[in-house]
Protein backbone atom coordinates (compact mmCIF):
# COMPACT_ATOMS: atom_id res chain seq x y z
CA UNK A 1 0.00 0.00 0.00
CA UNK A 2 1.37 3.18 -0.76
CA UNK A 3 -0.25 6.84 -0.27
CA UNK A 4 -2.59 8.27 -3.19
CA UNK A 5 -0.76 9.21 -6.38
CA UNK A 6 -1.19 12.76 -5.82
CA UNK A 7 1.02 12.09 -2.34
CA UNK A 8 3.14 10.12 -3.90
CA UNK A 9 3.75 12.13 -6.56
CA UNK A 10 4.46 15.03 -4.59
CA UNK A 11 7.09 12.92 -2.81
CA UNK A 12 9.07 12.16 -5.34
CA UNK A 13 8.69 16.19 -7.02
CA UNK A 14 10.36 17.13 -3.29
CA UNK A 15 13.14 14.66 -3.41
CA UNK A 16 14.24 15.86 -6.53
CA UNK A 17 15.50 19.20 -4.71
CA UNK A 18 19.12 18.20 -3.93
CA UNK A 19 19.35 17.40 -0.13
CA UNK A 20 15.71 16.23 0.30
CA UNK A 21 15.65 12.34 1.09
CA UNK A 22 12.87 9.72 1.35
CA UNK A 23 11.58 10.88 5.10
CA UNK A 24 12.09 14.39 4.45
CA UNK A 25 10.19 14.38 1.06
CA UNK A 26 7.40 12.48 2.74
CA UNK A 27 6.76 14.33 5.54
CA UNK A 28 7.07 18.03 3.40
CA UNK A 29 4.27 16.18 1.22
CA UNK A 30 1.82 15.75 4.14
CA UNK A 31 2.59 19.51 5.63
CA UNK A 32 1.20 20.20 2.24
CA UNK A 33 -1.69 19.15 3.12
CA UNK A 34 -2.20 20.89 6.08
CA UNK A 35 -1.15 24.29 4.35
CA UNK A 36 -4.44 27.07 3.65
CA UNK A 37 -6.05 27.13 0.30
CA UNK A 38 -4.12 30.35 -0.76
CA UNK A 39 -0.98 29.32 0.32
CA UNK A 40 -1.45 26.19 -2.12
CA UNK A 41 -2.24 28.42 -5.17
CA UNK A 42 0.23 30.80 -4.73
CA UNK A 43 2.94 27.79 -4.42
CA UNK A 44 2.09 26.05 -7.42
CA UNK A 45 1.62 28.51 -9.53
CA UNK A 46 4.79 30.17 -7.93
CA UNK A 47 6.71 26.81 -9.16
CA UNK A 48 5.16 26.78 -12.69
CA UNK A 49 6.19 30.38 -12.97
CA UNK A 50 9.91 29.70 -12.48
CA UNK A 51 9.92 27.83 -15.77
CA UNK A 52 8.01 30.96 -17.58
CA UNK A 53 8.73 34.25 -15.85
CA UNK A 54 12.46 33.98 -14.42
CA UNK A 55 14.91 35.18 -16.72
CA UNK A 56 18.50 35.68 -16.12
CA UNK A 57 19.34 39.19 -16.70
CA UNK A 58 20.55 40.16 -20.40
CA UNK A 59 23.58 42.18 -18.57
CA UNK A 60 24.45 40.34 -15.57
CA UNK A 61 22.85 37.44 -15.50
CA UNK A 62 21.34 37.98 -12.82
CA UNK A 63 18.22 36.35 -11.78
CA UNK A 64 14.90 38.71 -13.06
CA UNK A 65 11.99 38.94 -14.01
CA UNK A 66 12.38 41.70 -16.99
CA UNK A 67 15.03 41.38 -19.65
CA UNK A 68 17.55 43.16 -17.08
CA UNK A 69 17.40 43.53 -13.37
CA UNK A 70 16.38 45.32 -10.81
CA UNK A 71 20.43 46.18 -9.97
CA UNK A 72 21.24 47.13 -13.80
CA UNK A 73 18.27 48.78 -14.49
CA UNK A 74 19.59 51.43 -10.88
CA UNK A 75 21.80 54.12 -12.52
CA UNK A 76 22.61 55.48 -9.42
CA UNK A 77 25.33 52.34 -8.62
CA UNK A 78 29.50 53.22 -8.86
CA UNK A 79 29.90 52.54 -12.15
CA UNK A 80 33.54 51.56 -11.56
CA UNK A 81 32.95 48.40 -9.64
CA UNK A 82 32.21 44.85 -10.83
CA UNK A 83 31.90 42.30 -7.84
CA UNK A 84 32.10 39.01 -9.85
CA UNK A 85 30.24 36.18 -8.12
CA UNK A 86 29.66 32.65 -8.72
CA UNK A 87 25.60 32.77 -8.25
CA UNK A 88 22.62 34.85 -7.83
CA UNK A 89 22.53 34.48 -4.08
CA UNK A 90 25.59 35.72 -3.50
CA UNK A 91 24.04 38.97 -4.88
CA UNK A 92 21.94 38.83 -2.29
CA UNK A 93 24.28 38.47 0.46
CA UNK A 94 26.09 41.44 -0.78
CA UNK A 95 23.25 43.81 -1.05
CA UNK A 96 22.41 42.75 2.36
CA UNK A 97 25.46 44.05 3.89
CA UNK A 98 24.67 47.35 2.07
CA UNK A 99 27.92 49.25 1.83
CA UNK A 100 28.53 47.93 -1.73
CA UNK A 101 27.12 50.05 -3.89
CA UNK A 102 29.07 48.68 -7.55
CA UNK A 103 27.49 46.37 -9.82
CA UNK A 104 27.58 42.32 -10.31
CA UNK A 105 27.87 39.97 -12.90
CA UNK A 106 27.43 36.25 -12.14
CA UNK A 107 29.43 33.61 -13.88
CA UNK A 108 27.44 30.49 -13.52
CA UNK A 109 30.13 28.15 -11.98
CA UNK A 110 34.19 28.13 -11.61
CA UNK A 111 36.12 27.02 -14.42
CA UNK A 112 37.08 22.98 -13.70
CA UNK A 113 39.42 21.20 -16.69
CA UNK A 114 38.55 17.97 -14.53
CA UNK A 115 34.61 18.51 -14.41
CA UNK A 116 34.61 19.55 -18.43
CA UNK A 117 34.05 22.94 -17.11
CA UNK A 118 35.81 25.44 -19.87
CA UNK A 119 36.28 29.22 -20.04
CA UNK A 120 33.50 29.61 -22.49
CA UNK A 121 31.11 27.00 -20.44
CA UNK A 122 30.91 30.12 -18.41
CA UNK A 123 30.63 32.88 -20.79
CA UNK A 124 33.98 34.37 -19.79
CA UNK A 125 33.99 36.10 -22.69
CA UNK A 126 31.04 38.09 -22.26
CA UNK A 127 32.47 39.55 -18.80
CA UNK A 128 35.56 40.58 -20.43
CA UNK A 129 33.79 42.26 -23.24
CA UNK A 130 31.13 43.98 -20.14
CA UNK A 131 34.51 45.07 -18.33
CA UNK A 132 36.15 46.37 -21.13
CA UNK A 133 32.68 48.47 -22.61
CA UNK A 134 31.58 50.09 -19.43
CA UNK A 135 34.98 50.92 -18.56
CA UNK A 136 34.89 49.00 -15.17
CA UNK A 137 37.49 50.26 -13.08
CA UNK A 138 38.44 47.54 -10.34
CA UNK A 139 36.92 43.95 -11.21
CA UNK A 140 36.26 42.18 -7.14
CA UNK A 141 36.23 38.55 -7.50
CA UNK A 142 34.05 37.35 -5.04
CA UNK A 143 34.74 33.21 -5.95
CA UNK A 144 34.52 30.61 -3.77
CA UNK A 145 38.17 29.82 -2.17
CA UNK A 146 38.96 26.67 -3.95
CA UNK A 147 41.02 25.35 -6.41
CA UNK A 148 38.29 25.73 -9.63
CA UNK A 149 38.33 29.23 -7.61
CA UNK A 150 41.99 30.29 -8.05
CA UNK A 151 41.77 28.72 -11.19
CA UNK A 152 39.44 31.40 -12.48
CA UNK A 153 40.43 34.25 -10.74
CA UNK A 154 44.03 33.79 -12.27
CA UNK A 155 42.07 33.13 -15.49
CA UNK A 156 40.09 36.24 -15.75
CA UNK A 157 42.85 38.60 -13.76
CA UNK A 158 45.50 37.15 -16.78
CA UNK A 159 42.86 38.63 -19.40
CA UNK A 160 42.42 41.66 -17.72
CA UNK A 161 46.47 42.30 -17.76
CA UNK A 162 47.15 44.20 -20.73
CA UNK A 163 43.99 46.84 -19.25
CA UNK A 164 44.27 49.06 -16.61
CA UNK A 165 41.94 47.35 -14.96
CA UNK A 166 42.59 46.64 -11.43
CA UNK A 167 41.26 42.79 -10.30
CA UNK A 168 40.68 42.35 -6.56
CA UNK A 169 39.55 39.26 -4.63
CA UNK A 170 37.72 39.58 -1.39
CA UNK A 171 39.69 38.69 1.55
CA UNK A 172 40.41 35.42 2.90
CA UNK A 173 40.61 34.12 6.81
CA UNK A 174 39.04 33.77 10.23
CA UNK A 175 35.87 34.48 10.21
CA UNK A 176 34.94 37.08 12.89
CA UNK A 177 33.28 35.09 16.15
CA UNK A 178 35.23 31.91 15.28
CA UNK A 179 37.08 30.13 17.83
CA UNK A 180 41.35 29.42 15.65
CA UNK A 181 40.83 26.17 16.92
CA UNK A 182 37.34 25.67 14.73
CA UNK A 183 39.43 27.33 11.53
CA UNK A 184 41.40 24.70 8.80
CA UNK A 185 45.02 25.06 8.66
CA UNK A 186 44.44 26.50 5.24
CA UNK A 187 42.30 28.92 6.04
CA UNK A 188 44.59 29.78 9.06
CA UNK A 189 47.36 30.09 6.55
CA UNK A 190 45.78 32.75 4.69
CA UNK A 191 44.93 34.60 7.29
CA UNK A 192 48.76 34.78 9.03
CA UNK A 193 49.73 35.43 5.32
CA UNK A 194 47.52 38.49 4.52
CA UNK A 195 48.01 40.08 8.29
CA UNK A 196 47.58 43.82 8.80
CA UNK A 197 49.21 45.78 10.96
CA UNK A 198 46.82 46.56 14.09
CA UNK B 1 17.34 44.20 -3.32
CA UNK B 2 15.13 41.01 -3.17
CA UNK B 3 14.76 38.03 -5.50
CA UNK B 4 12.17 38.79 -7.93
CA UNK B 5 8.73 38.04 -6.39
CA UNK B 6 7.98 34.66 -7.88
CA UNK B 7 10.85 33.13 -6.22
CA UNK B 8 10.20 35.46 -3.57
CA UNK B 9 6.91 34.14 -3.07
CA UNK B 10 8.41 30.81 -3.61
CA UNK B 11 10.49 30.92 -0.56
CA UNK B 12 7.91 31.89 1.39
CA UNK B 13 5.83 29.32 0.60
CA UNK B 14 8.44 26.74 1.20
CA UNK B 15 8.43 28.96 4.95
CA UNK B 16 5.01 27.82 5.68
CA UNK B 17 6.15 24.08 5.84
CA UNK B 18 7.05 23.35 9.67
CA UNK B 19 10.74 22.67 10.02
CA UNK B 20 11.42 24.83 6.97
CA UNK B 21 13.65 28.34 8.02
CA UNK B 22 14.45 31.13 6.00
CA UNK B 23 17.98 29.65 4.65
CA UNK B 24 16.60 26.21 3.58
CA UNK B 25 13.50 27.50 1.47
CA UNK B 26 15.88 30.07 -0.09
CA UNK B 27 17.89 26.44 -0.93
CA UNK B 28 15.06 24.90 -2.14
CA UNK B 29 13.17 28.06 -4.26
CA UNK B 30 16.95 27.92 -6.34
CA UNK B 31 16.72 24.44 -6.40
CA UNK B 32 13.60 24.68 -8.40
CA UNK B 33 14.81 26.66 -11.16
CA UNK B 34 17.16 23.61 -11.93
CA UNK B 35 14.45 21.23 -12.12
CA UNK B 36 13.47 19.96 -15.43
CA UNK B 37 9.86 21.42 -17.13
CA UNK B 38 8.12 17.88 -16.86
CA UNK B 39 8.78 17.82 -13.21
CA UNK B 40 8.04 21.49 -12.29
CA UNK B 41 4.57 20.61 -13.84
CA UNK B 42 3.82 17.71 -11.78
CA UNK B 43 5.33 19.78 -8.92
CA UNK B 44 2.71 22.47 -9.71
CA UNK B 45 -0.29 20.35 -10.40
CA UNK B 46 0.45 17.67 -7.45
CA UNK B 47 0.64 20.99 -4.78
CA UNK B 48 -2.57 22.22 -6.39
CA UNK B 49 -4.51 18.42 -6.08
CA UNK B 50 -3.72 18.02 -2.41
CA UNK B 51 -6.83 20.54 -2.08
CA UNK B 52 -9.31 19.40 -4.37
CA UNK B 53 -7.97 15.42 -4.84
CA UNK B 54 -6.67 14.12 -1.34
CA UNK B 55 -9.89 13.00 1.06
CA UNK B 56 -10.42 11.35 4.27
CA UNK B 57 -11.40 7.88 3.69
CA UNK B 58 -15.47 7.72 4.78
CA UNK B 59 -14.74 4.56 6.71
CA UNK B 60 -11.22 4.95 8.39
CA UNK B 61 -10.12 8.65 7.81
CA UNK B 62 -7.06 7.49 5.93
CA UNK B 63 -6.10 9.71 3.03
CA UNK B 64 -7.68 8.69 -0.30
CA UNK B 65 -8.41 9.67 -3.38
CA UNK B 66 -11.33 7.92 -3.67
CA UNK B 67 -14.01 7.96 -1.19
CA UNK B 68 -13.36 4.89 0.22
CA UNK B 69 -9.26 4.24 0.38
CA UNK B 70 -7.37 0.89 -0.77
CA UNK B 71 -6.83 -0.67 2.70
CA UNK B 72 -11.09 -0.39 3.04
CA UNK B 73 -11.84 -1.96 -0.56
CA UNK B 74 -9.97 -4.78 -0.10
CA UNK B 75 -12.05 -7.26 1.41
CA UNK B 76 -9.78 -10.01 1.85
CA UNK B 77 -7.89 -8.81 4.95
CA UNK B 78 -8.70 -9.46 8.74
CA UNK B 79 -11.80 -8.35 9.27
CA UNK B 80 -11.49 -8.93 12.93
CA UNK B 81 -8.62 -6.75 13.76
CA UNK B 82 -9.11 -2.99 13.63
CA UNK B 83 -5.35 -1.23 14.23
CA UNK B 84 -6.13 2.04 15.74
CA UNK B 85 -3.32 4.94 14.79
CA UNK B 86 -3.38 8.73 14.93
CA UNK B 87 -2.49 9.74 11.47
CA UNK B 88 -2.03 8.41 7.87
CA UNK B 89 1.86 8.37 8.00
CA UNK B 90 1.56 5.18 10.54
CA UNK B 91 -0.62 3.03 8.22
CA UNK B 92 2.06 3.14 5.53
CA UNK B 93 4.48 2.31 8.21
CA UNK B 94 2.69 -0.74 9.55
CA UNK B 95 2.05 -1.62 5.71
CA UNK B 96 5.80 -1.56 5.04
CA UNK B 97 6.02 -4.16 7.70
CA UNK B 98 4.01 -6.28 5.82
CA UNK B 99 2.30 -8.95 8.64
CA UNK B 100 -0.57 -6.75 9.63
CA UNK B 101 -3.57 -8.02 7.38
CA UNK B 102 -6.42 -5.94 9.44
CA UNK B 103 -7.90 -2.87 8.93
CA UNK B 104 -7.07 0.56 10.45
CA UNK B 105 -8.87 3.75 12.10
CA UNK B 106 -7.06 7.15 11.49
CA UNK B 107 -7.92 9.58 14.90
CA UNK B 108 -6.64 12.77 13.84
CA UNK B 109 -5.06 13.41 17.28
CA UNK B 110 -5.11 12.42 20.73
CA UNK B 111 -6.94 13.24 23.75
CA UNK B 112 -5.45 16.31 25.66
CA UNK B 113 -7.18 18.39 27.76
CA UNK B 114 -4.97 20.77 28.47
CA UNK B 115 -4.61 21.41 24.32
CA UNK B 116 -8.06 21.86 24.91
CA UNK B 117 -8.82 18.17 22.27
CA UNK B 118 -11.01 16.18 23.90
CA UNK B 119 -12.71 13.31 22.93
CA UNK B 120 -15.19 14.50 20.43
CA UNK B 121 -12.62 16.64 18.42
CA UNK B 122 -11.20 13.09 17.28
CA UNK B 123 -14.12 11.24 16.35
CA UNK B 124 -14.13 8.45 18.95
CA UNK B 125 -17.76 8.20 18.78
CA UNK B 126 -17.61 7.11 14.87
CA UNK B 127 -14.67 4.91 15.62
CA UNK B 128 -16.73 3.00 18.58
CA UNK B 129 -19.71 2.88 16.32
CA UNK B 130 -17.72 1.34 13.52
CA UNK B 131 -15.61 -1.63 16.12
CA UNK B 132 -19.80 -2.57 16.96
CA UNK B 133 -20.81 -2.65 13.44
CA UNK B 134 -18.28 -4.26 12.36
CA UNK B 135 -17.85 -6.63 14.89
CA UNK B 136 -14.02 -6.19 15.81
CA UNK B 137 -12.95 -8.86 17.75
CA UNK B 138 -9.55 -7.06 18.56
CA UNK B 139 -8.30 -3.03 18.53
CA UNK B 140 -5.02 -2.30 18.60
CA UNK B 141 -4.06 0.79 19.88
CA UNK B 142 -0.57 2.19 18.54
CA UNK B 143 -0.71 5.54 19.49
CA UNK B 144 2.41 7.33 20.70
CA UNK B 145 3.69 6.65 24.13
CA UNK B 146 3.16 9.22 25.53
CA UNK B 147 0.45 10.80 28.55
CA UNK B 148 -1.84 11.90 25.81
CA UNK B 149 -1.34 8.61 23.64
CA UNK B 150 -2.03 6.53 27.31
CA UNK B 151 -5.24 8.90 27.97
CA UNK B 152 -6.61 8.14 24.45
CA UNK B 153 -5.82 4.46 24.75
CA UNK B 154 -7.31 4.49 28.24
CA UNK B 155 -10.30 5.94 27.37
CA UNK B 156 -10.91 4.17 24.23
CA UNK B 157 -10.25 0.83 26.44
CA UNK B 158 -13.26 2.16 29.39
CA UNK B 159 -16.38 2.64 26.29
CA UNK B 160 -14.97 -0.82 25.73
CA UNK B 161 -15.34 -2.47 28.56
CA UNK B 162 -19.08 -3.58 28.54
CA UNK B 163 -18.17 -5.10 25.20
CA UNK B 164 -15.83 -8.28 24.38
CA UNK B 165 -14.25 -6.88 22.38
CA UNK B 166 -10.57 -7.11 23.17
CA UNK B 167 -8.81 -4.05 23.58
CA UNK B 168 -4.27 -4.12 22.91
CA UNK B 169 -1.64 -1.67 23.05
CA UNK B 170 1.39 -1.93 20.93
CA UNK B 171 4.46 -3.14 23.34
CA UNK B 172 7.02 -0.62 24.42
CA UNK B 173 9.44 -1.32 22.28
CA UNK B 174 8.88 1.61 20.78
CA UNK B 175 11.42 4.46 23.09
CA UNK B 176 9.56 7.13 24.57
CA UNK B 177 9.57 10.14 23.75
CA UNK B 178 9.88 8.94 20.26
CA UNK B 179 7.88 9.76 17.46
CA UNK B 180 6.72 6.09 15.64
CA UNK B 181 7.42 8.06 12.38
CA UNK B 182 11.30 7.65 13.46
CA UNK B 183 11.25 3.92 14.71
CA UNK B 184 12.65 1.51 12.37
CA UNK B 185 10.43 -1.30 10.77
CA UNK B 186 11.71 -4.14 12.92
CA UNK B 187 11.30 -2.52 16.36
CA UNK B 188 7.69 -1.50 15.26
CA UNK B 189 6.91 -5.08 14.60
CA UNK B 190 8.18 -6.41 17.44
CA UNK B 191 5.63 -3.71 19.52
CA UNK B 192 3.43 -5.16 17.20
CA UNK B 193 3.80 -8.88 18.48
CA UNK B 194 4.09 -7.84 21.70
CA UNK B 195 1.33 -6.21 22.13
CA UNK B 196 -0.57 -6.53 25.42
CA UNK B 197 -4.19 -6.07 26.80
CA UNK B 198 -4.81 -2.41 28.18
Amino acid sequence: MHYPKTIQNLIECFKKIPGIGEKTAERYALAILNLDQDVINLFSSSILNTKTKIKRCSICNNLSEDDICEICKNKNRNKDLLCVVEDPKSIILFEKIGTFDGYYHVINGLISPLDGVNPEDIEIDKLIDRIKNDNIKEVILAVKPSIEGETTALYISKLLKPTDVIVTKIAHGVPLGTDIDYVDSLTLELALENRKEV
